[in-house]
């Protein structure tokens, strides 16, 4: 295997989850173990930093803040949804990688960021720059293809799961049969993330809270989502409701009525669960419909993340420098394999970037019982593992306390870039 | 001390907050340790369960459902907005107690339900029954007067300051000075839910998020919030709002629109958080405002609530017996009276149900800053104790376990009640 000596970029992108940071603190720890990389940056804001040789030493941060990397929210090297678009700048990307010597580029991400990455391989290939590009797999979205779930859909669901009972406890106290709670989550293309609120119910007791989740994958009926409330109200104190904010129409429309487009063409939502609210009120009359709209709050929320998830994220960026310096992988993203046995056990494996980038992984279909309100076990079997342990976090003055960089910048090489 | 024999009933009304079953779980745990008690019952849904004699034999629940209470959100019993009107319910309610020999009654709730615990106490002493009327003050809006706080406060702003700090990560990481992340939260006719977000700050970094606290106790300026938000976004990369659902405008009314009202004639919020919305996308085209609406899971959140504040639940529980068995005291509600000292220490102690009923205690002003969208350390030095030390959940299968309770109905002794 030939040596690259050379020095390791890390990016993040995309939105954050609450266990990104530990991906970046798995690529650092993992890093320090190779003599043939002599410096380890962060790039500000993914390619937006590259294109800016906005870069950070990150050897030179306290092993105390790396350590508290692992259980500290957003994103701390900043992320971006810049999407690299002209010629123009691939090729500044490329020099500043040959400016600061970069000879390994790790970047957290999801499809687009996958997609960036590919890119950015194959110029240096094609420009003969030796370069290992490996991504590291990140979307509280799970919706990447060929690995198993994603780092960050764990977390977000077990938060989701955990808010949803505690919710139900409340309402259950309140509800006298005239009480629907809505929590509206993320999910822009896939209901991963609102089927993850079926594990809130206990093993055994169907009827337990959310009684109807929303999904994208399931055409929306007015019609049929007010008969399901009023079955539910019939037999239980009140109705708990999980919507996916993609949730869409019989015309393939968003539900909601204020769909705006973001930086790569996606409609930006939010209003889904407004949307069911205005139905309750007006086909219900008397009937109190209360919405929590969870928001940023859901993929931040490290303070009920999921143990296994947040190792894995940590493991997915060690594979990532093992990948790429062991084993000289180049234009491949980390993914993670589940074990074939009762046991939950995943190991680590790698898929071409091309192959992921705007992929994405829909909710099997078989995997949503015939109501198309609930999930089946096939389901929890594959989501409860992702669920299972606790993070513990340092608290400080009642409050958990996060990492703050110190972000000493790398001296520019090249003259600015006009982004 | 003459010694009253007889059975205790404990009930919950209003909203629940993440620690009112520990307040149950105090009544419970003390009451087994008198010989003069001689059955434990709790009522269904507050007075409702009185009128329509729902009593359900809390000694025959187990030692370990008891003890799960501690750290179950929701109200455990069921709760109630019910307002005690007529002459002919306040007999009913005595019928029962006699029905029942109940000589205990106590009654955990805010403001109304305080007062409804007066009027039966009033009741009883005017018709010669020898019954003991202790109050356990509980809300998360801290309203209530003479008592230090309320238990439920310290719990509700542990979890917003730690959510703030948690979005506020996310947002810095995404954040180029056009993202405005609002954060609603509860409270009526006060600030203190909204104040409490303060204590997401660090020590001495004033800049830190929250950035912009709405508080009803300051009058709304549509001008004012525009030019501090474009005056924060100058300054960070994004500007965290926080606002409590109760802001009200120049005229006196809520800013929301949407105002319907409540069995009391409170006005039921929520939208004021889509009202500030609204002002951004209408006043700051191009700047991005995000919403994140708590509302129940905020009162539910007991997987991110305050071990002090847990810890007194149960000791104004505890009290509560202690002053009616002990002290035969009757007609008061427990306050908790904090310390003189520098190290935080609290004390329990009682006052007349008739100063609490109806009063409301509001956040004094010289705790909010000039800039009537922060507050200062003598806030901070309030609440800050408040939120310390963290309540350790029993996990199962990657999620909380909460208290089920059997609920054997104890036999009806009288005819069925019209409520």
């Amino acid at each position: 295997m030939p040596e690259l000596v050379g020095n390791v970029l890390v990016g993040q992108s995309g939105g954050p989850t609450s266990v990104i940071n530990a991906s970046v603190a798995g690529v650092i720890n993992e890093a320090l173990n190779h003599g043939c990389i002599e410096e380890i940056y962060g790039t500000l804001n993914g390619v937006l930093g590259i294109l800016q040789e906005d870069l950070i030493d990150l050897a030179s941060e306290s092993q105390q803040t790396i350590r508290a990397l692992r259980h500290t929210p957003g994103a701390a090297l900043g992320t971006c949804r810049y999407k690299l678009k002209k010629q123009e700048d691939f090729n500044r990307v490329l020099e500043v990688f040959k400016a600061h010597n970069i000879r390994y580029f790790f970047y957290a991400g999801g499809n687009d960021s996958q997609d960036t990455a590919d890119k950015i391989s194959k110029l240096a290939q094609a420009q003969n720059y030796d370069l290992r590009v490996i991504g590291i797999p990140k979307t509280i979205d799970n919706d990447l293809p060929i690995t198993d779930h994603t780092p960050g859909y764990g977390s977000v669901i077990k938060y989701i799961s955990t808010t949803v009972r505690e919710i139900s406890a409340d309402n259950a106290a309140m509800g006298q049969n005239d009480l629907v709670q809505i929590v509206e989550v993320m999910g822009r293309s896939a209901g991963w993330i609102a089927a993850g609120a079926a594990l809130a119910k206990r093993r055994d007791h169907p009827n337990d809270p959310p009684h109807i989740i929303c999904l994208p994958e399931v055409v929306f009926s007015p019609e049929k989502f007010i008969a399901d409330v009023k079955r539910v109200l019939a037999r239980e104190k009140f109705c708990s409701v999980v919507v996916g904010e993609g949730l869409i129409d019989a015309d393939g429309n968003y539900v909601s009525a204020s769909a705006k487009t973001d930086a790569f063409g996606h409609a930006q939502l939010g209003g889904a669960g407004s949307f069911l609210q205005g139905l309750i009120e007006q086909h219900m009359p008397g009937t109190k419909a209360r919405l929590v709209t969870l928001g940023m709050a859901q993929r931040a929320a490290v303070h009920c993340s999921s143990k296994t998830d947040n190792d894995e994220a940590f493991q997915a960026g060690v594979k990532a420098v093992k990948a790429a310096v062991e084993e000289a992988e180049t234009d491949k993203m980390v993914t993670i394999v589940r074990g074939n046995t009762d046991h939950y056990s995943v190991e680590y494996g790698l898929a071409p970037l091309s192959d992921i980038a705007n992929g994405v992984k829909k909710l099997p279909r078989e995997w949503i019982n015939e109501d198309g309100i609930s999930m089946n076990y096939q389901f929890v079997r594959y989501a409860q593992p992702l669920i299972q342990g606790e993070v513990t976090l340092p608290f400080e003055n009642g409050l958990p306390v996060f990492a703050h960089l110190d972000k000493n910048r790398v001296d520019k090489q090249l003259p600015a870039y006009e982004v």
